[in-house]
């Protein structure tokens, strides 16, 4: 991972906003910028230098992970040590992201400089560092690529194993010990398993409930590999399909490849959305899709950009968005198709190629 | 759970600090309050009404999980719904919590009423639905203790599995897997599974790492059983130990032995840290003990109260904490015993009873 490339990407975007120094706290901005995995940090970025703030805990793993950066080890919190250090660095305008910065921390920021320097001394910058993780370099693809083919490998092996009258957590546990034997750090978020009338439930985490004998189950998973995330949803049905219950999957399916189609760069996020919602639209559905058809991902599940209605961000080569339409018919039963997908300098590139089509276990 | 005798207190405990309202948005607290596990979520407390806002994802799910609270359906975000519902409500002064609520999220809040109420509408009251959580009332220890004997289970079972060669990541797998099938929602934090020299880790993570021969193996894990949490840590020694080894084990265990001994009500954190501090001193062994002694559990993996040096926290019957010593020795070896300890009317209970003593595997 280039993170000299991306520290200066960070810098030059600093500058841009008019501040002398940029401070970074969200972990997964440290990360990014220096491949420190700790979960304490802070890191500066002022006058050519890069400097880690943690604690004792990491002295060893900081030495492991990080290079081109200062690394200082002190007990007191992250950000107040980088305070002062900044102070002392004559540091004037220092910019943080005040969408993950809490009103407390950024007070004891405050009061860890002195009277004279303070003021005008925080400025807010918004999510300066998380905007630049929205378009992934070329190492990023890779370790992206890599998580999303294990989580299709891992679809691929429930295929043989999901049966009715097994529970929903048994299911979720299958999946995550396979992760785990493919090198997966964790999941990147509570598996979902909803089967029945609980697949009616965009959200249904795994739970005791067994699967029906004949019914929908969806699948929503994803694994961290080397700190990146995949996310993966697909929906199978157990047993033989009652009246209608194929066409609202075609039409989910439809919707979610006609939205699949319509990523490129240039292209807006709320007309990747609109893509999906008007084919729901078409037989009625749309109403039953009460979420965003995707957003991106990387370091983190939820990243930039948001893929809702109207959402005016364009789409840039490098991106790489989830496309994951569903339908939800409360008491009845739900579904969902759930794609990762890279913007390429000329459209979409769908990492995630298992099977879509009607599956019927 | 008696949610309404925790609104109850909550409300008692912003009107001790002068507000009218209470404003709470950090996810934990709103289940606390609530018992809603969705993950957008604000609930205000204000004139005898409790309120939760939340969007259209998790309408059946409110209904389901929520009761004696009035549920707001709406698209926005969900503070900047209950800013419109307080000012219409005649809310003059609002607590919140400046811990969990960011810079930007607050500009928000403030931003959603108009300007005539803003001035002194939004005073920041510390954690205090935090800190009524660190002591856990009957139903909440009910379930602390289910999730710390699953821990238990989990590792007794490892005892049998674990061998040399195997890689750390299997162990990993193995005891997340079983975790799963006892009912567990989820891992508390990344496993960690750190063997040979990387028993020095604090903080090791399961690698791909073999397992040695000859050597220390740290597991230190917790599982998310309805929603509460566990954490644990047994070192364990594969192969004959080598001279000086047993011996610093063995004091590691009197610290931690001893630093469970002292907790009581009335007894300060610093007081239960010191207590495991000073038997390591003993043998000049305190050097490598590079973090805290404790913290307390329940919703969340870290919670109040913090086991440090200093710490002047007095202790409180139903507290529930963590006592975990460790010595690190960089490119040696390292260990760390972990036990949860509920506090009682007159002193600790362990909750975590597996076996402590030297095992050689």
């Amino acid at each position: 991972m280039d993170f000299r490339a991306r520290r200066k990407k960070a810098v030059a975007a600093a500058q841009a906003v008019g501040v002398d120094a940029l401070m970074v706290t969200h972990l997964p901005d440290v990360r990014y910028l220096t491949g420190f995995t700790g979960s304490n940090a802070a890191v500066v970025l002022f006058g050519g230098k890069s400097v880690l703030f943690t604690d004792g805990r990491y002295t060893a793993q900081a030495k492991a992970e990080v290079a081109g950066v200062r690394v200082v080890i002190e007990k007191k919190a992250a950000a107040v040590v980088a305070c002062g250090w900044m102070e002392e660095a004559g540091v004037r305008r220092c910019g943080f992201d005040a969408t993950q910065t809490s009103v407390a921390a950024l007070e004891s920021m405050r009061r860890a400089v002195s009277g004279s320097v303070r003021r005008g001394m925080f400025v807010p910058v918004g999510a300066l560092v998380a905007r630049l993780r929205e378009v992934k370099d070329s190492d990023e693809i890779a370790a992206i690529r890599a998580a999303a083919l294990v989580g299709c490998e891992l679809f691929d092996g429930m295929l043989g194993f999901i049966q009715p009258g097994m529970a929903e957590v048994e299911v979720a546990a299958a999946l995550e010990y396979a992760a785990r034997l493919r090198g997966a750090e964790g999941m990147s978020f509570e598996t979902i398993v909803a089967s029945g009338e609980r697949s009616a439930l965009p959200h249904g985490r795994a739970t005791t409930a067994k699967l029906p004998k004949r019914g929908f189950c969806t699948l929503d998973f994803g694994v961290v590999l080397d700190g990146y995330c995949s996310d993966m949803t697909r929906t199978v049905h157990l047993g033989k399909a009652l009246p209608g219950e194929w066409e609202v999957y075609d039409s989910v399916l439809e919707a979610q490849t006609a939205a699949v189609a319509r990523v490129a760069p240039g292209v807006t996020a709320g007309e990747v959305d609109e893509a999906a919602r008007s084919v729901l639209r078409q037989s009625g559905l749309d109403k039953f899709f009460s979420h965003s058809t995707g957003h991106g991902v990387g370091l983190e599940i939820h990243e930039g950009p948001r893929l809702a209605t109207q959402q005016t961000q364009v789409l840039e080569a490098g991106m790489v968005v989830t496309i994951e339409p569903g339908v939800y018919m409360p008491g009845k039963y739900g579904m969902r198709i759930e794609d990762m997908v890279l913007v390429t300098a000329s459209g979409g590139e769908v990492l995630t190629p298992s099977l879509k089509a009607w599956i019927e276990l």
